[in-house]
């Protein structure tokens, strides 16, 4: 009780986390299937010894899509006291085997919150670019066998900056109420085999990325002029964008706050 | 038939090949279940329409252990003939949905073997030093908690370089006649959260790297001065070197041929 170095927690609590999600029905809970959510959550309330403990987060990843930074907080009941380190250990035994981890918890006050604090998001979408599937990366990249054209990607890409109404890569199903918003990047690179997609935004809404990296393989094939990106985006209409892409080359890899939680880790 | 691009093929096929060990006992066939080899060979009887083919690997690598660029000959029957891609098409549709593929396949004399004629084999072996366990590459590293000193392994592993009896690091089911060995490199990077160990050798003596990996853990953790790595080399004693280290973190990734057949490639 007078150990100094012991954080009588706030209830708050911000989790940095890392997951795979092909094991996953996504972030969300569903009936359907095992959630990133339930699994975290589940080892929160374990680690409570059973006080129900509810999280928030800043991105619902879909079925399928990883994480290499995702960020929640969780409530945890008032007074229970554990250091950060504790926090991160011990919802990581409680989450095995399921390939979630907590890479970092810090306590946060009782108004941040992981969703609404968030001042930007990163993804980054790979493609496996090359005649054979992926061996080692199967699930997580997206392979192409056809070679694609990342110059032509990248000019393609670059019509999609800034602020715009992005209707047409939005997915049918999307809630947002506004269908503007603000990207501030979206860069095509080639390493070898391996494309990626690194993009930068506000927000995103449902689908956008991968609907604007289906839009560029169509690109990246010949099948579409870099000025289609362009004319796609204006028709505010989904049916004048490509197809989606699917979650497996999806990676959410960065939740930006101000003042950032996690630069006060210890 | 007049078909100038077909190549009649000779009967012995060389191919390069990434796997994930996970789901298999190793590369040789063993009656406890899945190996590499098998699924190739069977992939390859398929593509004949039922003959039986074999196989031969430069490197039989180990419960676990991933390849990104493992090579193996095949023996298709005489008059068997197919162009490269559709060797390496044909191979990985029946290699389908195990985690194995032929990145490339190219004929070769038939007195050219993928064991006898490897001039080097190259293995990295990559550590996760960090406190979380791994969500996105469980399997496929090993996950250390305790911070490792990676300048303190880089000393410890220039010991083992040259000519050595490597008899302290090989298994003690090894058969290998002779334990004497000539390392080319061993070195340890770090980028971030993640220790790379990249290694070179004419061959390598069974479970030599990760039991020099094994000897060097020892060493980051500061449990071992880096001169124990001389002396535990010099007892020519497995009890005088570390534990071995899992499979996980090991890949084959790369087999060096000269004249290399690959080089070949259309």
């Amino acid at each position: 009780m007078s150990d100094p170095h012991v954080q009588h927690a706030p209830c708050r609590w911000a989790v940095r986390l890392e997951y795979d999600g092909r094991d996953f029905v996504g972030w969300q809970r569903q009936i359907t299937g095992l959630s990133v959510q339930q699994v975290l959550e589940d080892a929160a309330t374990r680690l409570t010894g059973g006080v129900r403990v509810d999280s928030v987060t800043a991105g619902r990843t879909d079925t399928g899509v990883h994480a290499t930074a995702q960020v929640a907080h969780l409530d945890f009941p008032a007074g229970f006291a554990l250091r950060p380190h504790q926090i991160r250990d011990g919802l990581n035994f409680h989450m095995k085997p399921y390939p979630v981890v907590v890479l970092s918890a810090v306590p946060v006050p009782s108004d941040w919150s992981a969703r609404f604090s968030a001042g930007r998001r990163s993804y980054l979408y790979r493609i496996l670019n090359r005649p054979s599937r992926a061996g080692l990366d199967a699930g997580r990249v997206w392979h192409v066998k056809h070679p694609l054209d990342t110059d032509a990607m990248r000019t393609g890409a670059a019509h999609l900056l800034g602020r715009h109404d992005f209707s047409s890569f939005r997915a049918t199903a999307c809630q947002a109420k506004n269908p503007v918003r603000t990207l501030d990047t979206l860069e095509v690179t080639r390493t070898g085999e391996v494309i990626e997609v690194r993009t930068h935004a506000r927000s995103f809404l449902h689908h956008q990325v991968r609907n604007m990296v289906g839009s560029l393989h169509l690109v990246g094939t010949g099948r579409w002029h870099p000025d289609r990106m362009a004319e796609a985006l204006a028709a505010c209409d989904r049916r004048a964008a490509g197809p989606t892409a699917p979650p497996d080359g999806l990676y959410l890899v960065g939740v930006r706050y101000d003042p950032d939680p996690f630069d006060r880790e210890p």
